[in-house]
């Protein structure tokens, strides 16, 4: 029994399983966790909670799991209006005849705005509360991302070229230190920096990136080692591979967040573990665009940080979280040869507390644990296709379905509600994604 | 106009999008097509339908997409009790101390009945329509899927050992011969000798089943090349490589099903285009036991038919062949370098037309076109992980969630209506999957 008398909470739920994700707790059956001003308290055993806690709401989900809220690590959530638009082609075909051109044609921060919506939507429908996002104009994504409740960690698009975003590299360090002064203090939005790539930046971009970094105080995120051609060729131009570049410029440290890295040599690994960066691996979309495998099962083995993302729709083509550590969890044993690596728990784990480690918020988020942001989702397992539930972990890496996720909270606030939305106007969302698609086709058929 | 008069039709069903999946018809916007007596007859364009026939029943369905009924080439449904039971364990491990374990301790017809009847609730959820089945007490399958209103080929499972199902090979041969004279002449239900793998049948069981297909006029299916070590175990006892056993044997055909083959060399692939045998390819068991990969698309360059399967439940672990054709559309990009390769269309013929071809019924089903079985399912494509549709072929491989599975019908019965199972009790189902998690748990905590 607790010294101290109960104290009042908004909302107690009563869970079959709980995941804790934290370091120590297994997984807990029949067990409680309460929310209350934005936090979690507990996790207690159901039968002992009442010595804890009052609750005005009591909420049983006692054939459901519940887990951190998951961590779409990399995205570029405004592209969902180009999902399906250009598949099944070779990645520069993708890009120059597909992609660019209808990024020219249609491409503004209405646009943007619009994606993002049907992006925040899908996120939530299958269980993501944060995410971080690098695309165009990050201005229009902001608030769409406040309206929809969600957290995100916004990549400011830098690149040695002119975008509807940025006229040029100087630019997009201006328009990401005012969106920096904008946000700062957000309590759900995050700045990063977001060079495209180390063959899209020059070598005086990566000087003025860390002067920017330092000064702003900010993580940096990038594609590095997307595909073969692109480490070749930067061995070609620098004499060196692109990572080493990165390391030389100064770049790699525990905030840096190295998105894709198919290729990885020894050198590779030792930089990674020298500097703490981190991996965002993205393993849907290196296996639709041919870009190479990630090495997770080695990279972890090594004690380097892996999160994972989704990539954006364009190449994937869902924003599905649990889709995705399925496929991380299947190929990592495919590709290593070890049908022991990477287990279920261990891509719960990159979709949770470690995507919190990478995006700098493991402290707060990705964990359930006494005093740690109420960002969680609980998930009904007595379906069709996951029963027998012999093991939780199993059941949500590899044979889940995420409509199954019921209700999804961040800060405390319910943003889904057995399946339905509660801040977002779903047929609204769905009318403009129609309308999007027939803009795109009439452009399509006249080109 | 057609030169006779209207005839009466028992269904008309308007569709957005049609997927014939028949040679030389494209996807078709706004057609209907009719079901009467098991049969199809069109497809038309919608206005045009009253011209052909006046239906009985109008189902408009005017966001979804109507397409073949999915073909799992090969399963093993009774042990989806064991879902999630074992995971993230090397394949000798799970096998000797996990799988056989349970199966000695567990398995008995009513256990398969009742793994096979929440398998066939999972699979027409997910809008597979025909599964082949390898499995202990075949007797006790049939019945199941007789009452699920599916189709199934069984092959009856045949192994030099004794199994709780046949004391040896050759009482396996001749319970297959029973069934065979059993169901002969039923309408859904087929069957196929089981031979289990080259490297659990001998030589002189080799010629006895070759007699027995010859005999009884059936096909063959069988695990074939699942690993390397098979391979080189393989050559080490026979000199040869298990491919080359089997042809040797004379019993690779047209009607030969070879199950994984994920390894292929240019003398496999000779004897697969000699002979017309066929690979049935389980994409996420590969990757999941860390078998390898197999090279679907320099199968597909070379003629060779290929078919997709989940395999069992206790190693994928579900049985949805949506998941299983993005699976099959990435990894095949993945393992060959090339972001063409198995382009969307392709992987729905592979779980459609192609897999109607491998089972031996190609001439009837697996296509949207007169005359053909109405063997059917209507996917709902207005949803926010597949919005904007720019093409249904993508969103129905690279963005579904197979819950959007709305309608399925097998022979012109709907099975499937609105998500609902019509003959089947869910709930009940449900129950009985909690009841035997319960009596393995049990067992599992005494062991």
């Amino acid at each position: 029994m607790p010294s101290s008398a109960p104290i009042d909470v908004e909302l107690l739920i009563e869970a079959r399983w709980i995941l804790p994700m934290s370091d120590g707790l297994p997984t807990l059956e029949h067990h409680a966790i309460a929310i209350d001003k934005g936090r979690l308290l507990g996790p207690w055993p159901i039968t002992e909670a009442a010595n804890h806690v009052v609750a005005r709401r009591l909420m049983p989900l006692h054939q459901h799991a519940l887990l951190p809220g998951l961590i779409n690590a990399h995205n570029h959530a405004g592209m969902t209006l180009m999902r399906g638009y250009a598949d099944d082609l070779p990645l520069m075909t993708w890009l120059e005849e597909h992609i660019w051109p209808a990024e020219a044609a249609h491409v503004n921060p209405d646009f943007v705005a619009a994606g993002t919506r049907l992006a925040c939507l899908e996120m939530l429908r299958s269980g993501t509360t944060t995410f971080a996002d690098m695309y165009l104009a990050p201005e229009a994504v902001a608030p769409v991302v406040e309206q929809a409740g969600m957290r995100v960690q916004l990549c400011t698009p830098l690149i040695d070229f002119p975008t509807p975003w940025a006229r040029s590299f100087d630019e997009g360090l201006m328009l990401t230190e005012a969106l920096a002064e904008r946000y700062g203090n957000h309590p759900r939005i995050s700045l990063a920096l977001g060079p495209h790539a180390p063959y899209t930046v020059g070598d005086d971009s990566l000087t003025k990136l860390n002067d920017a970094r330092q000064r702003l105080d900010l993580p940096v995120q990038m594609h590095v080692h997307e595909t073969a051609d692109e480490v070749s060729r930067g061995l070609a131009e620098h004499g060196r591979r692109p990572l080493r570049r990165l390391y030389e410029a100064k770049l790699l440290d525990e905030r840096f967040q190295a998105v894709h890295m198919t290729q990885i040599d020894d050198a590779d690994l030792a930089l990674l573990e020298e500097t703490g960066a981190s991996v965002i691996h993205c393993p849907q979309s290196n296996l639709k665009l041919a870009s190479g495998f990630c090495p997770v099962a080695r990279l972890k083995q090594s004690g380097i940080r892996v999160a994972l993302g989704t990539d954006g729709a364009a190449s994937n083509n869902d924003l599905d979280m649990f889709d995705e550590m399925k496929t991380a969890a299947l190929l990592a044993k495919g590709v290593s040869g070890d049908a022991a690596a990477l287990p279920a728990m261990q891509a719960l784990a990159m979709a949770t507390r470690d995507g919190a480690g990478v995006l700098g918020m493991g402290d707060r988020r990705g964990q359930l644990t006494e005093g740690f942001d109420a960002d969680l989702i609980a998930v009904d397992l007595d379906a069709f296709n996951t029963l027998p539930v012999h093991h939780p972990a199993s059941a949500l890496v590899y044979a889940l379905d995420s409509r199954q996720v019921s209700h999804v909270w961040v800060a405390g606030e319910i943003l889904l509600e057995n399946g339905k939305p509660s801040r977002l106007d779903g047929q609204a969302i769905k009318q403009e994604a129609w309308h999007y698609q027939r803009i795109m086709a009439r452009h399509q058929n006249q080109a």
